[in-house]
């Protein structure tokens, strides 16, 4: 069976941009407000939720910690908008994301940890795995989409590829 | 000087409802979703920013603690969006919100405490106070409106009248 290891990267801006944004409190969104009791750090996600007249929901997700090393069988995008997650517990996890098309091939893959005080918004249309808290059942925080329409598409994989994440590998993705 | 102590009440879904919505892992929103790997705990706040071409924003405010016991000073509201305070450290926090009106009395004034888990979602237009975090500085995940438009207004008390939580009083607020 052909195996690919996905390297788990750092989750930064950088390297998200292509899939989606990174919430977190970055001091370039910084604003003091209520007389300088508090610090906003603004508008941090393209919260994209109103195509087909769709709105926002706001929403919990209890998350059971997946078996690790994880292998992705399937990834999951949705058409019709953007998806939130943040963790509760300000705790890291993972995520793994691929670049645009209707079908994936695993070269596409990139696999992130997202370290304390950080979540993400996946950009509509962004194939990701289902959330996957690491060590302890997690509550996410997550801003997605209501309302009529399909707005959810699955790709699975070949059960002839073994996909794995390789959380100590730092480089680019390599075939083996 | 008049003083007027309100008590403080725990935060329910019943004790709430006037104000806006409690934000927690409630049984009664549960369903399960990735193979039953995540309990989602599904629309929990009514996010209501779309008032003149509004939009949601997805903030994070870092919020000093105020001094305890709180002195109320002022309420704000905003007349074009609602806004959602979840917590990130999953700690108490201290909720001060008016019922509807252009002048606000003070009898008038309800407290809330929420425990751990839980957030709140103030409707649109309800008087509250500005965030208040206890005992330790608070990243609070905030949803609230993005747009033109004048969003925010405030009533400031009489200076001669002092207004101060009590937060070991559990009953209906009392004038002294």
């Amino acid at each position: 069976m052909a195996t690919v290891e996905i390297p788990l990267r750092p989750l930064t801006h950088a390297s998200f941009a292509e899939f989606g944004d990174v919430i977190e409190a970055d001091p370039r969104s910084l604003r003091f407000i209520n007389n300088g009791n508090t610090q906003r750090f603004h508008d941090l996600a393209r919260i994209d939720v109103s195509a087909e007249n769709g709105h926002p929901l706001l929403n919990i997700f209890r998350a059971r910690p997946l078996p690790q090393p994880l292998k992705i069988r399937m990834l999951e995008r949705h058409p019709l908008g953007s998806q939130a997650f943040i963790p509760l517990n300000q705790q890291p996890f993972m995520i793994v994301v691929a670049s645009a098309g209707d079908t994936i091939t695993p070269d596409r893959i990139r696999a992130f940890l997202a370290h304390s005080g950080q979540g993400i918004n996946y950009h509509r249309n962004t194939w990701h795995h289902p959330v996957i808290a690491l060590d302890t059942e997690t509550d996410f925080i997550v801003i997605d989409r209501g309302g009529a329409g399909k707005n959810c598409e699955e790709f699975t994989f070949s059960a002839s590829i073994n996909i794995c994440i390789n959380p100590t590998a730092t480089t680019g993705g390599s075939t083996h």
